[in-house]
């Protein structure tokens, strides 16, 4: 991209603009970006849906959601002059015509050559028509200016259609073009796990199968499926939450250091950690429904969708050979928090004459991605006063009281910030995504070809089944919450 | 020593009990012990000086002692019960036959065998006329009974006077029965250093030249020389600090773990550390003195004794190769602390785009002794909102918070129920002294064999002269104070 190309001004469109992820979270994140002067200017932000709105009703319509949602305090005057450059076009983009309508509406509100990023916040069903007509009206040729595409979740409902999915839109867009969302990834916390790795020294050389006995990654829901029951019962948890945001977890967690943080880099290093993750045998997996799942509004009274599962993943790798990764994830759960714990191996040798022969507690890093922005490191000190007794003790470190007490800036921002800079590291490439997929297939069909009517239930407000309780003891190991006396109080 | 042995009852006996040791120190230890149930029994405790005292009227002066100098609240019955074993004997036991006197005023009060501990809370130059009579009147025969002796610092003026007052104390004790008591060493926070890196897994594989840059040193006063200027004017602060604390610290911090914590092993592996420093050179060492310091009462008109120094250490083995050691302490300084602080080396490469080409500002852990007992380590963490910027941050640990609040207990008693179980490991060993005044003994001759009047000079409330900043910022590195935002407001 050469500086006039990036001195453009630039068109955000969003696709399906009337729903809740416009109100919720992109305009209000657009706004937070645009009060703290981070935003690219010119920008103008145009809004397509079947709805018909005037441009001052859908700006009335966003400002409520702005009012709503929004972390800091309302500024009038501020939003006064940001929803200025926020239009709405009604339409139904996976309509030919209606395509080539919004087309001229662009360029008629962009006079001249300008920037477009696409955003595709509709249900999946229109990824491929709306791509496809903008292939049609030649609205992804980047001869005027560059063409992005956001992606929202999911992609692909399993691997075949992802990636057919992927060819599709390579049909039209290049890849450098496509920039498919995890939000999972542009929290702060889970960022910081590649600083915390490769900003500082004392950290890297424990991490590996040497010093690390395992790794444990819970992203746990209190919600249960609510009124996304429909679309719930078509997913199940693996599609939900482990093909995307556990295993982009588990991949800045065990990746090789990149020699850069360009976007290539990155995702080439996340790729390989994908593809050196062994096929997960039939006994690695426990999948199971909370008590009270069949009869939500939408799913299917004999419902085999599981709503919680526990996997024991090994990234056969030089690094992590013989180190199993835990990942468990679940909606109707006892606490809304999402960690990674690295627990390492005891110490070699009790030089202490102890009162047990047993070994010293191990050492235990927690990264808190949500509620507790924040790391633990437990340790173990001596107990004063005692001769040779020790104690486990906590290290912390909180993100918030560390940097002056604020919220963290929301996923979002740094992403639609992030695809208007033509940084695409913090999106998921197509190999990447395919490689989760091709990981977690094998599973769902496993699990899905089973005519066995039996699945394990939990009861809302545990943390899952006594499967997968029983499921890590086997291994003499514990589900950790390191995380969770600071998640007690958390809101939802 | 058998169990018949270790069952029989306890006399210790303490030369120059009418002192102040005895009253700030030893007694608020040995209650504290006895009032958590922790001193063997039966103890009898006898106190022994030329002053004369009657049993009631030692007692009631070591009662208001205690009253003044413990930090638990004065509890009269506990009191009363406890110092009902506490009795006075008067003589000057550098007499053969006050000593002779006081062996029968003992067999008199223990009525058949008893193991003694013998606390030499005397002036220096008292120790051998004291342990010769102590052989004289066959006081450290085993026959009847374990025979022990506690020794006070300074243990020698030198190396050669170290080595002869170890050879006449071999004369009369065996090494075995010998406790030489550094204090630093029955702090808590300098046992956990031990703790900190054999009890847990993590610490040690970074614990080498691979990862550390430096290692820094301090304990600093702020009193003056006060009413031990007469004292301090014979030692200075190479004698008064260095040779003990400093180097007890920094072989805590630099041993090879010990195949067992038991007193031999983990002496041995300090005698290893401390026979393994390279001597030090005249380029390595800034002595100064703080000014005002010649007109103390007690110092000689122009005294060049050192109240500061800073000194270059390099452990030349395996482990430490190339890594300096930075060891400071002096007097009237601006704070009162004393830390352990280990810089570790940048990380390799840095591959995240930064504004400048600089490294990342290194990862410091603080082992904080005293005033603020804690450790802190330094990490970088991304700056929430930005896209790649870090910044320092601290996971901190504090003793007192994380062990119910309480003051941590005195260094003596530890000490002492360490000497009266039999545990020497905490004592420093005749090698053990000896290769520690081998290092600093060279440094002395050569500072007080120069004719050159000028030393450097610092102003009290500061932290050295500017010599000490200059001496290290040669090797492009700065004094850090880690623990300093605490110990600002901490007490004397």
């Amino acid at each position: 991209m050469n500086s006039a190309e990036s001195a453009r001004p630039i068109t955000l469109v969003i696709f399906g603009a009337s729903g809740d992820l416009t109100e919720r979270k992109l305009i209000p994140a657009l706004f937070s970006l645009y009060r703290r002067q981070r935003l690219p200017q010119p920008l103008q932000i145009v809004g397509s849906a079947r709805r018909s709105y005037t441009h001052e009703e859908f700006r009335a319509h966003l400002r409520q959601g702005v009012q709503e949602y929004a972390t800091e305090r309302f500024d009038a005057a501020a939003w006064d002059a940001f929803s200025a450059n926020i239009w709405y076009h009604a339409g139904d983009s996976s309509r030919a015509e209606d395509m080539i309508a919004l087309d001229a509406f662009l360029t008629g509100l962009e006079k001249g050559a300008a920037n477009r990023l696409y955003y595709l916040a509709v249900a999946p069903t229109l990824y491929v028509p709306i791509v496809e007509n903008l292939g049609r009206a030649d609205m992804a040729r980047e001869d005027d200016g560059w063409r992005r595409l956001i992606v929202e979740k999911p992609f692909g409902h399993d691997l075949a259609s992802a990636h057919a999915l992927n060819d599709m839109l390579h049909q039209v867009f290049a890849e450098h073009q496509v920039y498919r969302i995890d939000h999972y990834l542009g929290k702060e916390t889970a960022q910081n796990i590649l600083f915390f790795r490769f900003a500082n020294t004392i950290f890297e050389p424990v991490w590996n199968r040497n010093y690390v006995d395992h790794v444990q990654i819970t992203v746990a829901e209190t919600v249960d499926v609510g009124h996304r029951a429909g679309y719930y019962d078509q997913a199940g948890v693996l599609r939900d939450m482990f093909q995307n945001h556990l295993l982009q977890l588990l991949a800045l967690i065990a990746m090789e250091p990149p020699y850069s943080f360009d976007a290539d880099a990155l995702r080439n290093e996340k790729v390989k950690v994908l593809n050196s993750i062994r096929p997960i045998g039939p006994h690695d997996a426990v999948l199971a429904q909370y008590r009270g799942y069949r009869e939500a509004q939408g799913v299917a009274p004999a419902s085999r969708t599981p709503t919680f599962a526990a996997l024991k993943l090994y990234v056969d790798n030089w690094r992590w050979q013989g180190v199993p990764f835990y990942l468990r994830s679940g909606k109707a759960l006892a606490h809304k928090t999402s960690e990674v714990v690295v627990e390492f191996k005891c110490p070699p040798q009790v030089m202490f004459e102890r009162a047990t022969d047993e070994c010293f507690p191990p050492n235990v890093l927690s990264l808190c991605i949500q509620p507790d922005e924040g790391i633990h490191l437990q340790f173990e000190a001596k107990v004063p006063g005692s001769q040779r007794d020790t104690r486990s003790v906590n290290m912390e470190f909180h993100y918030r009281s560390s940097f002056g007490g604020a919220p963290l800036p929301d996923a979002y921002e740094r992403l639609l910030l992030d695809a208007l800079l033509g940084d695409a590291s913090l999106f998921t490439r197509s190999d990447e995504i395919e490689a989760a997929w091709r990981l977690i297939d094998p599973l769902l069909r496993r699990w899905e070809a089973e005519e066995d009517p039996h699945i394990p239930l939990y009861e809302p407000g545990t943390m899952g089944p006594v499967e997968s309780d029983e499921f890590i003891a086997r291994d003499g190991r514990l589900w950790r919450q390191e995380c969770n006396h600071c998640a007690e109080g958390a809101s939802e």
